[in-house]
């Protein structure tokens, strides 16, 4: 910790859920932050924000970036407009904090790549939040230390509860979600690739829609699971739903020759354990932001550093870019029935 | 495991819940045992055990006694008849298992052990069985080896389920039960000195009947509180009782200097969990008999083995005495409010 | 319970690790059986039977079915035994208990089938232990009870610990396992067709020696992953291993549309709990035959019952049939790299 | 939140662990807050703040408390200085926060009181953390709710690691630490107090030094039990120790008689699950700052809330004092053996 400089001035763009979360974190714990601005459609999330965190507000994000003193902008916008912001943002001089994943198409997540490595002046820092989360960091220094040898399978489970199902039926009728294994599956995939410090060759992935049926109509899957095949035979499988009776099930397992580590095996709550005629029952958490609050907060205060200090993300768009080649092959495998080769490079 | 020779040929007292738990046991599972007769004195029972079991029956225990060709007696008749039915069939020359604990009143149970001990050529049990439930045996393995350093601190929860209090209420008006301390914590008690070596100096206890009111009236407390003082200020705190909404909880836990053991710290039924709306829930055991199958069985099984080689058992009739005299140590102390010395040779 | 008919007199073939497990079983807690002989080709273990089971011994399977005078035989030799064991038997007139698989390959194994199709005078029943564990059947009630809803995904665990690894390195250079699917996951298959009542389409299976690389020489995954896809895309992953540094995983989970059910999420030795500086610790079990004693005990009083009143046993001739095509298919999947449809019919 | 008005100015008086801790989170964490001066008697801890956190330094706190613009003072030294600090303050008009307990001896912690009371346009606020901790806040919730029905029974936990034991033992040799119940469990009697709503009549406790002899010579009990008895025969006990040898354990159980709920039965550091050789492991936490970091951040918080707003605390001087002088009961009854009215007006 050293002595405060300036603060680093930021606009936000998007005010859902996550993007009130993020503005939230800025304004009231992150004191190198201050945020100048924001950005939203929604008049009413606007005036709340105005009312609350004394922001200016902008119902177009190229004003905010044109006009706003800021240094910095935080995309929290939906998946398909990330990389015409991060363009826009960035030829204007702004560093960049951008939620996952990049994009949906990769043509264009290719063009948005090239202008950020082509912005090596400034920060560009991809939301994969888990990195920052206490219980993932943990998993990787007993990983590095190897404290349980070679890596022979993973599981991670990305299961929403079921107490979201309307209000994602509704935002995956109007949006392009990107499909389970995109919106969901990514954190995973990259996790799996920051631990095993491999990328899978091939993966064979299904499909169902039997906990809820009217995702058919709208061509999404509640449940997807995809096994990834790496070249040394590793064996990593994916499961995403949103279907979850009991609360957020965000759970990963990494087996090794020596050991295992569980990760969240039961979405703890808090340290509550009732005793009832329902037998033993420990509590759970029912969102993901309450399971990553720590985590968000903490790779914000990252992003600030980086600003600061001027010093590039560890998570690189290139992290990005394979993350969604790698659920989009997922992706394609269920639609066809066929395993699919990953061609990464 | 050797050859078999010939089968102890038992005669059982009493068929009640445990009384035809054990005739079960005896002549189901336990193969160097026969079941001769039983002695009960409702002619339903009696009628079951007829039928399913193929045995003699009596309701009158001196003559099946008497004229019952056995070896041994399985005692299992309320607690105020231990000390005859023992000292009638020592007498006869039967070797003796006793449910616990050894009877009510400390006067009969000295006059009790005067005759086991004279005797000597006959075996005689006492039936706590926790001794052969492999987790606290486990546990006795660990203090034994110095596995959690000196013993600092137990604390022992003897607490049967709501669901049987309605019966319990029927049987403590009718029967003297001897009270929360001697009729539940006794096990304990026996634990805790067999796992230290030691005997409490004094007690103080608590009682009370907040869950179950109607208790009151009969004289019983529905939860006991006692903590008993060891010489070198080791502290045991037994908490007995009569209310657990989520099963049979029977936990013991030993703090020690460096580490600590507890002992069935949620009373899973079995290895499933549960994954639900009301969170992650681990089913529980709802009866002794349940838990304690397994060491019901064993303890049987050692008996035969001591009649068949002449051994007496590792369960002495004076650790019926002590323990016996601590309970109701907890008694007195829980009715007068005083702490009580503990007297014990 | 009834009154006890005449015994089942009965010879085992096979005084391997579980041939001496069933044995005992049969002779010291299964009242209505006698072992009347035993047949094994090591001297040492008949010496051992002999002694300590008093009874007779043979190391020539057929001579003991010709001439011991036993009613059923009990199968645990090697697998590539099974069919032609299970056809003398069933010729000569015996019930037959054989262990899981049926056999190695189809073409004996279908014509075992139709040997015992033909004996349908005669109970035949297949080592799925597993059918017969506590937890197991408590799952299946939960899930018959539509305590879950619609099944949508199934996790299956069976891992061996790595303590085992030597001996099974031993065994597989001198024996054909049936490989890790063959050997391992068949036990999950048949589960998952039990708790289901579906079978699987096709498979996707990958594996792996990271572990155990020795194993590569002998032809033997040491892990295995297979995807089963089912005809509504229910997905089942089943997992076998033989590296767990802990103990004996064989877990399962059950993904419904309302709730999930998880079976020995950890493998809880018994309820042990060690408070230590190495943290909150749950020792595990080691061994299989640890984990489900009861189980092995329970099917084989099962099969003793079936062949006293004359029942086949719910576990059909066609489950193992059915169960060895599917973890066949595995087999081809992760041996070819590619997606085997599999047939059934 | 609001727009927000003027921070509130602070000043910290202590920078021991706890000191910094508290002096980091008002800097860092809480924006409606700004520390303007530290006073501390450790030359090294005056330059790390003054260089880290920018403040002004002083090593007279009476010299602070007149000179420094603040308008709040967080006491954070040792306890006997707390009533002298607290009335300085409170006379020069500064608001105060104070670490607990209140102090030492109780005729100057009842002068305190007066004082407190006397100055009620001041917030004083006393800092039993634990009311903000998530897990004791959640149980609150259940409890008010009638979750559980009556409380029969209270189980305390807290159990210091036995890493503490060396810097504890250099502490409590140059410092009155208030003994084992004052220091440590007097966090547990105001949870008891706010959970029940009322105070216990009598108690019994014992002391011993099993697991740290070395403490017997500074008149201090490794280890402290208390038996409370309320009015209504309702029991709470107290266990408070230092030789923990997996973590920090503040363990609470409350049992109902519809249903118990317990707080942290285990430590668990985080989500993660270790299974290796020792086998099923859950990292322990090692600290009461690690298990209550959130806690001292919202009671701060609150803090500053109750300043801004011009209310005061929850948590009454009135909870400071009966919470010490029931502390102070156990203490005395552990050093006479006796039982000991507990007199609170």
């Amino acid at each position: 910790m050293s002595i405060e400089m300036d603060k680093v001035k930021i606009g936000v763009i998007g005010l859902g859920r996550l993007g009130m979360v993020h503005t939230e974190h800025l304004v009231t714990l992150i004191s190198d932050a201050e945020v100048i601005a924001v950005c939203a459609v929604d008049k009413e999330q606007l005036m709340f924000a105005e009312e609350n965190f004394g922001v200016t507000t902008y119902d177009d994000y190229k004003k905010m970036i044109d006009e706003a003193p800021i240094d910095a902008v935080v995309i929290v916008a939906p998946t398909g407009f990330h990389p015409e912001m991060t363009e826009y943002a960035l030829n204007a001089g702004k560093h960049v904090f951008c939620e996952k994943p990049l994009g949906l198409e990769m043509p264009e997540v290719e063009d948005m790549a090239t202008q950020i490595n082509a912005h090596s002046d400034l920060v560009f820092q991809l939301g994969f939040m888990r990195r920052f989360d206490a219980s993932y960091r943990h998993a990787k220094e007993i990983i590095d230390a190897n404290g349980i040898g070679d890596i022979i399978y993973i599981r991670a489970y990305g299961i929403d509860p079921i107490s979201g199902m309307e209000s994602f039926t509704k935002f995956a009728t109007d949006n392009d979600s990107g499909g389970i294994f995109v919106d969901m599956c990514i954190h995973d995939i990259d996790l799996i690739r920051w631990y095993t410090g491999m990328d899978p060759v091939e993966t064979w992935a299904v499909g169902n829609d039997i906990a809820a049926p009217q995702l058919k109509a709208i061509g999404e899957f509640e449940t997807g699971v995809a096994t990834l095949r790496f070249e040394n035979n590793m064996v990593a499988t994916l499961i995403g739903g949103r279907h979850a009776a009991h609360g957020n099930q965000v759970e990963m397992e990494i087996m090794g020759s020596n050991g295992w580590i569980r990760i969240a095996q039961e979405p703890e709550k808090d340290f509550v354990t009732l005793f009832t005629n329902a037998g033993v029952v420990r509590p759970s958490m029912q969102s993901f932001s309450e399971r990553f609050e720590e985590a968000f907060i903490t790779e914000l205060k990252d992003f600030i550093v980086n600003v600061k200090t001027n010093c590039q993300s560890d998570i690189s768009v290139d992290d990005g870019i394979k993350a969604l080649k790698i659920a989009k092959a997922c992706k394609v495998s269920a639609e066809t029935g066929d395993v699919v080769k990953i061609e990464l490079s």
